[in-house]
Protein backbone atom coordinates (compact mmCIF):
# COMPACT_ATOMS: atom_id res chain seq x y z
CA UNK A 1 0.00 0.00 0.00
CA UNK A 2 1.45 3.23 -0.83
CA UNK A 3 -0.04 5.03 1.66
CA UNK A 4 1.84 7.28 3.62
CA UNK A 5 -0.93 9.48 4.43
CA UNK A 6 -0.66 10.60 7.96
CA UNK A 7 -3.49 12.15 10.17
CA UNK A 8 -2.02 13.82 12.91
CA UNK A 9 -3.13 16.73 15.60
CA UNK A 10 -3.70 20.05 14.98
CA UNK A 11 -3.81 22.75 17.91
CA UNK A 12 -7.30 23.11 18.63
CA UNK A 13 -9.67 24.75 20.59
CA UNK A 14 -13.00 23.89 21.08
CA UNK A 15 -16.45 25.42 22.65
CA UNK A 16 -17.00 24.60 26.29
CA UNK A 17 -18.78 20.83 26.34
CA UNK A 18 -20.86 19.27 29.55
CA UNK A 19 -24.34 20.96 30.09
CA UNK A 20 -23.10 22.76 32.79
CA UNK A 21 -24.00 26.92 32.93
CA UNK A 22 -20.90 27.87 30.90
CA UNK A 23 -21.43 25.20 28.22
CA UNK A 24 -21.89 25.01 24.65
CA UNK A 25 -25.53 23.91 25.11
CA UNK A 26 -26.51 26.28 27.43
CA UNK A 27 -24.56 29.19 25.83
CA UNK A 28 -25.15 29.16 21.61
CA UNK A 29 -28.70 30.57 21.25
CA UNK A 30 -27.29 32.92 19.57
CA UNK A 31 -26.23 30.72 16.99
CA UNK A 32 -28.99 29.00 16.67
CA UNK A 33 -30.50 32.51 15.40
CA UNK A 34 -27.63 31.97 12.64
CA UNK A 35 -29.08 28.36 11.72
CA UNK A 36 -32.94 29.74 11.73
CA UNK A 37 -31.95 32.43 9.67
CA UNK A 38 -30.19 30.06 6.84
CA UNK A 39 -32.73 27.91 6.66
CA UNK A 40 -34.39 28.96 3.92
CA UNK A 41 -31.50 29.27 1.82
CA UNK A 42 -30.51 25.70 2.37
CA UNK A 43 -33.88 24.71 1.93
CA UNK A 44 -34.01 26.64 -2.00
CA UNK A 45 -30.72 25.12 -3.08
CA UNK A 46 -31.42 21.64 -2.11
CA UNK A 47 -34.82 22.14 -3.92
CA UNK A 48 -33.02 24.30 -7.51
CA UNK A 49 -29.84 22.27 -7.13
CA UNK A 50 -30.07 18.64 -5.30
CA UNK A 51 -30.32 15.97 -8.16
CA UNK A 52 -32.64 13.25 -6.44
CA UNK A 53 -32.95 10.72 -8.96
CA UNK A 54 -29.01 10.46 -9.86
CA UNK A 55 -28.14 10.43 -5.85
CA UNK A 56 -30.55 7.70 -5.21
CA UNK A 57 -30.17 6.08 -8.49
CA UNK A 58 -26.19 5.99 -8.00
CA UNK A 59 -24.55 2.57 -7.98
CA UNK A 60 -22.06 3.56 -5.11
CA UNK A 61 -25.11 5.16 -2.91
CA UNK A 62 -28.38 3.49 -4.02
CA UNK A 63 -30.91 5.05 -1.74
CA UNK A 64 -28.76 6.47 0.66
CA UNK A 65 -27.47 10.09 1.60
CA UNK A 66 -24.14 10.91 3.59
CA UNK A 67 -24.37 14.33 4.91
CA UNK A 68 -21.52 16.00 7.38
CA UNK A 69 -22.08 19.53 9.74
CA UNK A 70 -18.64 20.55 10.18
CA UNK A 71 -17.63 22.74 13.42
CA UNK A 72 -20.85 20.55 15.03
CA UNK A 73 -20.06 21.42 18.65
CA UNK A 74 -21.80 19.51 21.28
CA UNK A 75 -25.48 20.31 20.44
CA UNK A 76 -28.36 21.06 20.13
CA UNK A 77 -27.74 23.49 17.10
CA UNK A 78 -26.28 20.79 14.63
CA UNK A 79 -29.41 18.72 15.70
CA UNK A 80 -31.62 21.56 14.16
CA UNK A 81 -29.01 22.09 10.54
CA UNK A 82 -29.20 18.12 10.18
CA UNK A 83 -33.20 18.49 10.89
CA UNK A 84 -33.49 21.39 8.50
CA UNK A 85 -31.13 19.49 5.44
CA UNK A 86 -33.08 16.33 6.05
CA UNK A 87 -36.70 18.18 6.16
CA UNK A 88 -35.69 20.23 2.61
CA UNK A 89 -34.54 16.67 1.03
CA UNK A 90 -37.71 14.70 1.93
CA UNK A 91 -39.32 18.04 0.72
CA UNK A 92 -37.54 18.17 -2.74
CA UNK A 93 -38.05 13.97 -2.95
CA UNK A 94 -41.65 14.68 -2.64
CA UNK A 95 -41.74 17.20 -5.49
CA UNK A 96 -39.86 14.95 -8.10
CA UNK A 97 -41.61 12.03 -7.04
CA UNK A 98 -45.27 13.74 -8.43
CA UNK A 99 -43.27 15.54 -10.89
CA UNK A 100 -42.15 11.91 -12.56
CA UNK A 101 -45.76 10.22 -11.93
CA UNK A 102 -47.39 12.92 -13.78
CA UNK A 103 -44.61 12.65 -16.57
CA UNK A 104 -45.51 9.12 -16.39
CA UNK A 105 -47.25 5.77 -14.61
CA UNK A 106 -44.88 3.34 -16.08
CA UNK A 107 -42.39 3.35 -12.48
CA UNK A 108 -45.30 4.40 -9.92
CA UNK A 109 -43.39 2.50 -7.33
CA UNK A 110 -39.39 4.34 -8.30
CA UNK A 111 -37.88 5.11 -4.87
CA UNK A 112 -40.51 3.43 -2.36
CA UNK A 113 -37.55 1.72 -1.01
CA UNK A 114 -36.66 3.11 2.37
CA UNK A 115 -33.80 5.57 2.03
CA UNK A 116 -30.98 5.60 5.03
CA UNK A 117 -29.33 8.74 5.48
CA UNK A 118 -25.80 8.57 7.65
CA UNK A 119 -25.12 11.96 9.33
CA UNK A 120 -21.29 12.52 10.29
CA UNK A 121 -20.70 15.19 12.84
CA UNK A 122 -17.62 16.47 12.90
CA UNK A 123 -15.17 18.88 15.51
CA UNK A 124 -11.76 18.64 16.96
CA UNK A 125 -10.56 15.62 18.60
CA UNK A 126 -10.78 17.41 21.94
CA UNK A 127 -14.60 18.31 21.44
CA UNK A 128 -16.86 16.98 24.05
CA UNK A 129 -18.19 14.13 21.81
CA UNK A 130 -19.59 12.30 24.54
CA UNK A 131 -22.47 15.05 25.52
CA UNK A 132 -22.56 15.15 21.47
CA UNK A 133 -23.55 11.32 21.16
CA UNK A 134 -25.70 11.26 24.36
CA UNK A 135 -27.97 14.14 22.91
CA UNK A 136 -28.61 12.64 20.21
CA UNK A 137 -32.57 13.00 19.45
CA UNK A 138 -33.80 9.74 20.49
CA UNK A 139 -36.10 9.50 17.42
CA UNK A 140 -34.16 10.22 14.54
CA UNK A 141 -34.57 8.66 11.59
CA UNK A 142 -30.80 8.91 10.31
CA UNK A 143 -27.60 6.87 11.20
CA UNK A 144 -25.01 8.90 12.98
CA UNK A 145 -20.93 9.09 13.38
CA UNK A 146 -19.00 11.33 14.88
CA UNK A 147 -15.97 12.68 12.94
CA UNK A 148 -12.70 13.75 15.21
CA UNK A 149 -10.23 16.16 13.41
CA UNK A 150 -9.81 20.04 11.88
CA UNK A 151 -11.98 20.30 9.07
CA UNK A 152 -9.08 21.97 7.23
CA UNK A 153 -7.78 19.16 6.43
CA UNK A 154 -8.70 15.54 4.51
CA UNK A 155 -11.61 13.59 6.87
CA UNK A 156 -13.60 11.51 4.53
CA UNK A 157 -12.62 9.06 1.97
CA UNK A 158 -13.36 10.28 -2.04
CA UNK A 159 -16.37 10.90 -3.10
CA UNK A 160 -18.57 10.19 -0.30
CA UNK A 161 -20.16 12.70 0.93
CA UNK A 162 -23.56 14.36 -0.87
CA UNK A 163 -24.29 17.52 1.28
CA UNK A 164 -21.57 19.41 3.41
CA UNK A 165 -22.70 22.14 6.15
CA UNK A 166 -21.15 24.59 8.73
CA UNK A 167 -22.51 26.99 10.83
CA UNK A 168 -20.31 29.73 12.96
CA UNK A 169 -17.28 27.90 12.16
CA UNK A 170 -15.11 28.51 9.02
CA UNK A 171 -14.74 31.94 10.81
CA UNK A 172 -12.10 30.07 13.25
CA UNK A 173 -7.92 30.39 11.71
CA UNK A 174 -6.31 26.83 11.78
CA UNK A 175 -3.69 29.43 13.43
CA UNK A 176 -2.68 32.49 14.95
CA UNK A 177 -0.50 34.00 11.55
CA UNK A 178 3.06 34.33 12.81
CA UNK A 179 3.40 37.57 11.85
CA UNK A 180 1.51 39.06 14.14
CA UNK A 181 3.33 37.48 17.37
CA UNK A 182 6.84 38.91 15.77
CA UNK A 183 7.82 41.95 17.10
CA UNK A 184 10.03 42.25 14.26
CA UNK A 185 7.49 42.18 11.79
CA UNK A 186 5.58 45.16 10.48
CA UNK A 187 2.22 43.16 11.13
CA UNK A 188 3.28 42.86 14.82
CA UNK A 189 -0.04 42.95 16.89
CA UNK A 190 1.49 43.85 20.45
CA UNK A 191 -0.03 41.17 21.77
CA UNK A 192 -3.36 41.64 20.94
CA UNK A 193 -5.94 38.72 20.31
CA UNK A 194 -7.78 40.63 18.24
CA UNK A 195 -7.19 43.15 14.91
CA UNK A 196 -9.93 45.57 15.60
CA UNK A 197 -8.43 49.00 14.69
CA UNK A 198 -5.46 47.65 13.95
CA UNK A 199 -2.68 48.26 10.91
CA UNK A 200 -3.21 47.32 7.50
CA UNK A 201 -0.23 44.32 7.96
CA UNK A 202 -2.69 43.18 10.84
CA UNK A 203 -5.52 43.05 8.91
CA UNK A 204 -3.35 41.62 6.05
CA UNK A 205 -1.59 38.60 7.93
CA UNK A 206 -4.97 37.26 9.13
CA UNK A 207 -6.91 38.09 6.37
CA UNK A 208 -3.92 35.62 4.21
CA UNK A 209 -3.90 32.97 6.95
CA UNK A 210 -8.05 33.04 6.32
CA UNK A 211 -7.49 32.36 2.83
CA UNK A 212 -5.30 30.14 3.02
CA UNK A 213 -7.58 28.21 5.32
CA UNK A 214 -10.59 28.22 2.99
CA UNK A 215 -8.16 26.85 0.23
CA UNK A 216 -7.00 23.83 2.70
CA UNK A 217 -10.87 23.29 3.45
CA UNK A 218 -12.68 23.93 -0.10
CA UNK A 219 -9.34 21.31 -1.54
CA UNK A 220 -10.43 18.98 1.11
CA UNK A 221 -14.28 19.17 0.47
CA UNK A 222 -13.89 18.93 -3.32
CA UNK A 223 -12.07 15.24 -3.26
CA UNK A 224 -14.91 14.58 -0.34
CA UNK A 225 -18.07 15.19 -2.05
CA UNK A 226 -19.41 13.34 -4.99
CA UNK A 227 -20.66 16.35 -6.89
CA UNK A 228 -18.19 19.39 -5.95
CA UNK A 229 -20.25 21.39 -8.35
CA UNK A 230 -23.26 21.04 -5.42
CA UNK A 231 -23.80 24.40 -3.53
CA UNK A 232 -22.28 24.06 -0.14
CA UNK A 233 -24.73 25.67 2.98
CA UNK A 234 -21.92 27.56 4.63
CA UNK A 235 -22.46 30.31 7.26
CA UNK A 236 -19.43 32.18 8.45
CA UNK A 237 -20.04 33.74 11.82
CA UNK A 238 -18.52 37.03 13.44
CA UNK A 239 -19.08 39.60 15.93
CA UNK A 240 -19.09 42.04 13.28
CA UNK A 241 -22.52 42.05 11.99
CA UNK A 242 -20.81 43.59 8.72
CA UNK A 243 -19.15 40.10 8.29
CA UNK A 244 -21.68 37.75 8.86
CA UNK A 245 -23.34 36.21 5.55
CA UNK A 246 -24.17 33.24 4.13
CA UNK A 247 -22.53 32.04 1.07
CA UNK A 248 -23.72 29.29 -1.45
CA UNK A 249 -21.59 28.20 -3.71
CA UNK A 250 -22.53 27.25 -7.61
CA UNK A 251 -19.24 26.99 -9.18
CA UNK A 252 -16.76 24.11 -9.15
CA UNK A 253 -15.36 23.82 -5.41
CA UNK A 254 -11.82 23.01 -6.91
CA UNK A 255 -11.37 26.06 -8.99
CA UNK A 256 -12.23 28.16 -6.25
CA UNK A 257 -10.39 31.81 -6.75
CA UNK A 258 -8.43 32.36 -3.62
CA UNK A 259 -8.60 36.53 -4.67
CA UNK A 260 -12.44 35.98 -4.03
CA UNK A 261 -11.68 34.35 -0.46
CA UNK A 262 -10.19 38.15 0.23
CA UNK A 263 -13.15 39.75 -0.97
CA UNK A 264 -15.01 37.21 1.53
CA UNK A 265 -12.77 38.01 4.14
CA UNK A 266 -13.47 41.82 3.52
CA UNK A 267 -17.38 41.53 3.16
CA UNK B 1 -39.09 9.34 1.39
CA UNK B 2 -40.79 6.64 3.65
CA UNK B 3 -38.17 5.45 5.94
CA UNK B 4 -39.61 5.59 9.53
CA UNK B 5 -36.84 3.82 10.74
CA UNK B 6 -35.88 5.34 14.13
CA UNK B 7 -32.63 5.06 16.15
CA UNK B 8 -33.25 5.23 19.39
CA UNK B 9 -31.01 4.25 22.69
CA UNK B 10 -30.71 0.87 23.68
CA UNK B 11 -29.88 -0.15 27.57
CA UNK B 12 -26.24 -0.39 27.66
CA UNK B 13 -23.03 -0.45 30.36
CA UNK B 14 -19.61 0.32 28.95
CA UNK B 15 -16.68 0.26 30.15
CA UNK B 16 -14.82 2.50 32.75
CA UNK B 17 -13.68 5.81 31.07
CA UNK B 18 -11.17 7.96 31.21
CA UNK B 19 -7.18 6.76 31.55
CA UNK B 20 -7.42 7.17 35.60
CA UNK B 21 -6.47 3.91 38.23
CA UNK B 22 -9.61 1.80 37.55
CA UNK B 23 -10.15 2.89 33.97
CA UNK B 24 -10.29 0.25 31.01
CA UNK B 25 -7.12 1.82 29.55
CA UNK B 26 -5.38 0.82 32.58
CA UNK B 27 -7.25 -2.48 33.12
CA UNK B 28 -7.47 -4.12 29.89
CA UNK B 29 -4.35 -6.22 29.74
CA UNK B 30 -6.29 -9.57 29.46
CA UNK B 31 -8.37 -8.26 26.86
CA UNK B 32 -4.67 -7.63 25.04
CA UNK B 33 -3.60 -11.16 25.22
CA UNK B 34 -6.90 -12.16 23.47
CA UNK B 35 -6.34 -9.70 20.78
CA UNK B 36 -2.28 -11.08 20.63
CA UNK B 37 -3.80 -14.65 20.38
CA UNK B 38 -6.17 -13.91 17.27
CA UNK B 39 -3.70 -12.07 15.03
CA UNK B 40 -2.27 -14.57 12.83
CA UNK B 41 -6.22 -15.98 12.56
CA UNK B 42 -7.22 -12.63 11.37
CA UNK B 43 -4.10 -12.42 8.84
CA UNK B 44 -4.82 -15.69 7.65
CA UNK B 45 -8.04 -15.05 6.82
CA UNK B 46 -7.24 -11.63 5.08
CA UNK B 47 -4.69 -13.65 2.88
CA UNK B 48 -6.89 -16.39 1.99
CA UNK B 49 -10.15 -14.78 1.08
CA UNK B 50 -9.76 -11.02 1.18
CA UNK B 51 -10.40 -10.25 -2.72
CA UNK B 52 -7.81 -6.81 -3.02
CA UNK B 53 -8.10 -6.32 -6.51
CA UNK B 54 -12.17 -6.61 -6.80
CA UNK B 55 -12.66 -4.22 -3.23
CA UNK B 56 -9.77 -1.85 -5.01
CA UNK B 57 -11.26 -1.26 -8.55
CA UNK B 58 -15.16 -1.71 -7.47
CA UNK B 59 -16.79 1.26 -8.69
CA UNK B 60 -18.15 2.39 -5.18
CA UNK B 61 -14.80 2.14 -3.41
CA UNK B 62 -12.05 2.80 -6.00
CA UNK B 63 -8.97 2.61 -4.04
CA UNK B 64 -11.15 2.94 -0.84
CA UNK B 65 -11.05 0.56 2.08
CA UNK B 66 -14.01 0.55 4.95
CA UNK B 67 -14.00 -1.27 8.51
CA UNK B 68 -15.21 -1.21 11.67
CA UNK B 69 -14.58 -2.38 15.14
CA UNK B 70 -17.67 -3.18 17.27
CA UNK B 71 -17.67 -2.66 21.17
CA UNK B 72 -14.18 -1.00 20.28
CA UNK B 73 -14.09 0.77 24.30
CA UNK B 74 -11.65 3.48 24.77
CA UNK B 75 -8.58 2.29 23.58
CA UNK B 76 -5.90 1.36 23.63
CA UNK B 77 -6.73 -2.51 22.42
CA UNK B 78 -9.20 -1.44 19.76
CA UNK B 79 -6.27 0.36 17.94
CA UNK B 80 -4.05 -2.45 18.26
CA UNK B 81 -6.68 -4.33 16.60
CA UNK B 82 -6.79 -2.16 13.58
CA UNK B 83 -3.33 -2.09 13.44
CA UNK B 84 -3.32 -5.89 12.38
CA UNK B 85 -6.03 -5.79 10.21
CA UNK B 86 -4.14 -3.49 8.19
CA UNK B 87 -1.02 -4.93 8.73
CA UNK B 88 -2.59 -7.95 7.07
CA UNK B 89 -4.78 -5.88 4.47
CA UNK B 90 -1.33 -4.12 3.21
CA UNK B 91 0.26 -7.64 3.17
CA UNK B 92 -2.39 -9.06 1.15
CA UNK B 93 -1.90 -6.11 -1.25
CA UNK B 94 2.09 -6.49 -1.82
CA UNK B 95 1.59 -10.31 -2.47
CA UNK B 96 -1.05 -10.01 -5.13
CA UNK B 97 1.02 -6.94 -6.56
CA UNK B 98 3.87 -9.18 -6.53
CA UNK B 99 1.38 -12.17 -8.13
CA UNK B 100 -0.27 -9.63 -10.59
CA UNK B 101 3.14 -8.49 -12.09
CA UNK B 102 4.81 -11.96 -12.11
CA UNK B 103 1.49 -12.75 -14.63
CA UNK B 104 1.38 -9.30 -16.72
CA UNK B 105 3.35 -6.63 -17.01
CA UNK B 106 0.28 -4.61 -19.11
CA UNK B 107 -0.69 -2.82 -16.11
CA UNK B 108 2.48 -2.25 -14.00
CA UNK B 109 0.71 0.86 -12.14
CA UNK B 110 -1.66 -0.57 -11.11
CA UNK B 111 -2.95 0.57 -7.30
CA UNK B 112 -0.06 2.53 -7.18
CA UNK B 113 -2.63 5.30 -6.02
CA UNK B 114 -2.79 5.60 -2.62
CA UNK B 115 -4.98 3.56 -0.68
CA UNK B 116 -7.46 5.33 1.64
CA UNK B 117 -8.75 3.54 4.55
CA UNK B 118 -11.87 4.56 6.68
CA UNK B 119 -12.16 2.94 10.42
CA UNK B 120 -15.62 2.83 12.47
CA UNK B 121 -15.18 3.16 16.25
CA UNK B 122 -18.12 0.89 17.71
CA UNK B 123 -19.44 1.00 21.13
CA UNK B 124 -22.65 2.37 23.42
CA UNK B 125 -23.73 6.25 23.30
CA UNK B 126 -22.57 6.18 27.03
CA UNK B 127 -18.90 5.16 25.91
CA UNK B 128 -16.18 7.78 26.42
CA UNK B 129 -15.16 8.41 22.75
CA UNK B 130 -14.21 11.33 24.20
CA UNK B 131 -10.60 9.21 25.56
CA UNK B 132 -10.80 7.26 22.56
CA UNK B 133 -10.88 10.04 20.16
CA UNK B 134 -7.97 11.99 22.61
CA UNK B 135 -5.23 8.59 22.05
CA UNK B 136 -5.92 8.20 18.55
CA UNK B 137 -2.83 7.44 17.38
CA UNK B 138 -1.13 10.20 15.89
CA UNK B 139 0.83 8.37 13.39
CA UNK B 140 -2.03 6.58 12.33
CA UNK B 141 -2.45 6.29 8.20
CA UNK B 142 -6.57 6.02 8.34
CA UNK B 143 -9.00 7.96 8.91
CA UNK B 144 -11.31 7.83 11.95
CA UNK B 145 -14.62 7.69 13.29
CA UNK B 146 -17.00 7.02 15.79
CA UNK B 147 -20.47 5.14 15.66
CA UNK B 148 -22.07 5.29 19.22
CA UNK B 149 -25.16 2.52 19.25
CA UNK B 150 -25.71 -1.03 20.00
CA UNK B 151 -24.10 -3.34 17.83
CA UNK B 152 -27.52 -5.68 17.64
CA UNK B 153 -29.20 -3.20 15.51
CA UNK B 154 -27.80 -1.56 12.23
CA UNK B 155 -25.27 1.23 12.56
CA UNK B 156 -23.80 1.77 8.83
CA UNK B 157 -25.44 2.13 5.79
CA UNK B 158 -26.32 -0.76 3.40
CA UNK B 159 -23.12 -2.34 1.46
CA UNK B 160 -21.10 -0.04 3.23
CA UNK B 161 -18.31 -2.10 5.06
CA UNK B 162 -15.26 -4.39 3.50
CA UNK B 163 -14.16 -6.00 7.19
CA UNK B 164 -15.64 -6.31 10.37
CA UNK B 165 -13.89 -7.44 13.36
CA UNK B 166 -14.90 -7.79 17.53
CA UNK B 167 -13.22 -8.80 19.69
CA UNK B 168 -14.22 -9.23 23.89
CA UNK B 169 -17.71 -7.83 23.19
CA UNK B 170 -20.29 -10.24 22.06
CA UNK B 171 -20.29 -11.88 24.67
CA UNK B 172 -22.92 -8.92 26.22
CA UNK B 173 -26.59 -9.90 26.14
CA UNK B 174 -28.92 -6.90 24.80
CA UNK B 175 -31.08 -7.08 28.05
CA UNK B 176 -31.36 -9.30 30.70
CA UNK B 177 -33.96 -12.13 30.18
CA UNK B 178 -37.05 -11.07 31.91
CA UNK B 179 -37.69 -14.87 32.55
CA UNK B 180 -34.36 -14.85 35.20
CA UNK B 181 -36.01 -11.82 37.23
CA UNK B 182 -39.31 -13.25 37.70
CA UNK B 183 -40.32 -15.00 40.74
CA UNK B 184 -42.87 -17.26 39.17
CA UNK B 185 -40.80 -18.67 36.36
CA UNK B 186 -39.00 -21.74 36.04
CA UNK B 187 -35.96 -19.33 35.04
CA UNK B 188 -36.17 -17.32 38.24
CA UNK B 189 -32.27 -16.65 39.34
CA UNK B 190 -32.55 -15.96 42.36
CA UNK B 191 -31.75 -12.48 42.17
CA UNK B 192 -27.85 -14.00 40.92
CA UNK B 193 -26.34 -12.04 38.50
CA UNK B 194 -24.71 -14.75 36.81
CA UNK B 195 -25.79 -18.44 36.18
CA UNK B 196 -22.85 -20.26 37.02
CA UNK B 197 -24.31 -23.78 38.52
CA UNK B 198 -27.75 -22.53 37.86
CA UNK B 199 -30.46 -24.61 36.84
CA UNK B 200 -31.24 -25.90 32.90
CA UNK B 201 -34.21 -23.47 32.68
CA UNK B 202 -31.68 -20.41 33.75
CA UNK B 203 -29.09 -21.45 31.17
CA UNK B 204 -31.66 -22.09 28.59
CA UNK B 205 -32.87 -17.97 29.18
CA UNK B 206 -29.55 -17.07 28.86
CA UNK B 207 -28.42 -18.82 25.82
CA UNK B 208 -32.08 -18.37 24.13
CA UNK B 209 -30.74 -14.38 24.71
CA UNK B 210 -27.77 -14.79 23.29
CA UNK B 211 -29.09 -16.79 20.00
CA UNK B 212 -31.74 -13.99 19.72
CA UNK B 213 -28.92 -11.18 20.17
CA UNK B 214 -26.57 -13.03 17.89
CA UNK B 215 -28.95 -13.19 15.25
CA UNK B 216 -29.59 -9.28 15.41
CA UNK B 217 -26.15 -8.85 14.78
CA UNK B 218 -25.79 -10.99 12.30
CA UNK B 219 -28.80 -9.56 10.11
CA UNK B 220 -27.40 -6.19 10.62
CA UNK B 221 -24.15 -7.04 9.49
CA UNK B 222 -25.39 -9.40 6.27
CA UNK B 223 -27.28 -5.51 5.23
CA UNK B 224 -23.77 -3.15 5.81
CA UNK B 225 -21.26 -5.73 4.51
CA UNK B 226 -20.27 -5.42 1.19
CA UNK B 227 -19.46 -8.99 0.56
CA UNK B 228 -21.73 -11.03 3.48
CA UNK B 229 -19.81 -14.18 2.67
CA UNK B 230 -16.49 -12.44 3.70
CA UNK B 231 -15.07 -14.20 6.90
CA UNK B 232 -15.68 -12.14 10.32
CA UNK B 233 -12.89 -11.55 12.44
CA UNK B 234 -14.65 -11.99 15.70
CA UNK B 235 -13.41 -13.15 19.36
CA UNK B 236 -15.89 -13.74 21.86
CA UNK B 237 -14.95 -14.10 25.58
CA UNK B 238 -15.87 -15.48 28.71
CA UNK B 239 -14.27 -15.63 32.37
CA UNK B 240 -15.30 -19.35 31.69
CA UNK B 241 -12.12 -20.49 28.99
CA UNK B 242 -14.17 -23.37 27.67
CA UNK B 243 -16.45 -20.22 26.35
CA UNK B 244 -13.67 -18.61 24.91
CA UNK B 245 -13.03 -19.18 21.18
CA UNK B 246 -12.60 -17.16 18.04
CA UNK B 247 -14.79 -17.71 15.06
CA UNK B 248 -14.32 -17.00 11.28
CA UNK B 249 -17.40 -17.71 9.35
CA UNK B 250 -17.34 -18.92 5.72
CA UNK B 251 -20.50 -18.81 5.13
CA UNK B 252 -23.23 -16.26 4.20
CA UNK B 253 -23.64 -14.36 7.27
CA UNK B 254 -27.96 -13.51 6.21
CA UNK B 255 -27.89 -17.60 6.42
CA UNK B 256 -27.05 -18.30 9.87
CA UNK B 257 -29.03 -20.87 11.67
CA UNK B 258 -30.00 -20.19 15.20
CA UNK B 259 -29.17 -23.65 16.08
CA UNK B 260 -26.13 -23.30 15.25
CA UNK B 261 -25.73 -20.13 17.43
CA UNK B 262 -27.05 -22.55 20.37
CA UNK B 263 -24.30 -24.89 19.71
CA UNK B 264 -21.39 -22.41 19.64
CA UNK B 265 -23.43 -20.74 22.84
CA UNK B 266 -22.89 -24.22 24.59
CA UNK B 267 -19.65 -25.17 23.12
Amino acid sequence: MESKRNYEFAESYTMNGGEGPYSYVQNSIFQRGALEASKEMIQEAIIRHFDMNKTLSSASFSNQIFLVDFGCSTGPNTFLAVHNILEAIQLKYQLEKRHNLALSDDHPHDHQIPIISQVFFNDHFSNDFNTLFKSLPPTRKYLAAGVPGSFHGRLFPNSSLHFIHSSCALHWLSKVPSEVMDRTSPAWNKGRIHYTNAGKQVVKAYSDQYAEDMMSFFRARAEELVDPRFPLGIRRYSTNPTWSLTICLHNKINKVNPNNLHKLNNA
